[in-house]
């Protein structure tokens, strides 16, 4: 397994931060559920594992996505872009993908001039992460509040 | 028009060097076809246009995706993501996306521990960019063939 990993960290170039922007796509319906970053231990878990694993920028640690809100990804398939700088991962999310209890992070649309709403959360964030309240994402698994990755479950 | 185009800006958290990781997606099929990245002129024009613009980290210049290869990208919508630092792009994608021909960037997939390629070139570079053959894209359009964006024509 670590000699055919190694194959796919070959050909991924990460930038001078070690990073990629990783895209989390569902296989079956093609929703754009979020974007995070990979580092190569990322990288290596999650196609050991099979399941979407990310960086957090913000806490410097592996993110097992899901691991405190229960909200994972199974991967379905891992693809690269031309250049090499960009990941792909079909994913198969359980629940919802953002730490706002909604399916995906992009619920946002520039609409008539103002930014609309376009989702509704499914899930109250209260119950994806219950020891302490909804905004206790950010300091128990998610990516960086700061110019970062998407908020994700 | 400023005004609003200002209403978008000012809730887009651009990353210290000024960018954001873009995701073009194919607004009806679901298809993700590259990745670029961003800045605020981009944003502005893409908004004020319709049409998809980025910025080009190679040649440090705003890229008016398809003004040399004809392979355009009309915006049907814009949208940001929970935490603000990535936006999607759905857009009707006028031929391919990538700079290799094929419809989109994420052509190699990781299948049985070997990198497989999914897809086929569906028009030949050299056709894209006839002014100096196939590889002229990242000197002419192209984003950076650093650990940037996708290229794409």
């Amino acid at each position: 397994m670590t000699d055919t990993i190694d194959g796919v960290l070959g050909e991924i170039r990460f930038a001078p931060d070690g990073l990629v922007p990783a895209i989390a796509q569902q296989h079956d319906t093609g929703e754009v559920l979020m974007v995070a970053w990979m580092n190569r231990e990322a990288v290596r878990v999650t196609l050991a594992e099979g399941m979407a694993c990310y960086w957090s920028r913000s806490r410097q640690a592996l993110w097992r996505k899901g691991d405190i809100s229960g909200q994972t990804q199974r991967l379905v398939e891992f693809r690269l872009d031309c250049d090499g700088d960009t990941v792909l991962l079909l994913v198969d999310q359980h629940g919802v993908a953002c730490h706002t209890g909604r399916r995906n992070c992009f619920f946002r649309a520039w609409r008539n001039g103002a930014w609309t709403m376009i989702a509704a959360p499914l899930v109250d964030p209260a119950q994806l992460y219950p020891a302490s309240g909804s905004n206790s994402r950010s300091r128990s698994e998610g990516s960086s509040s700061g110019p970062s990755a998407s908020r994700a479950s």
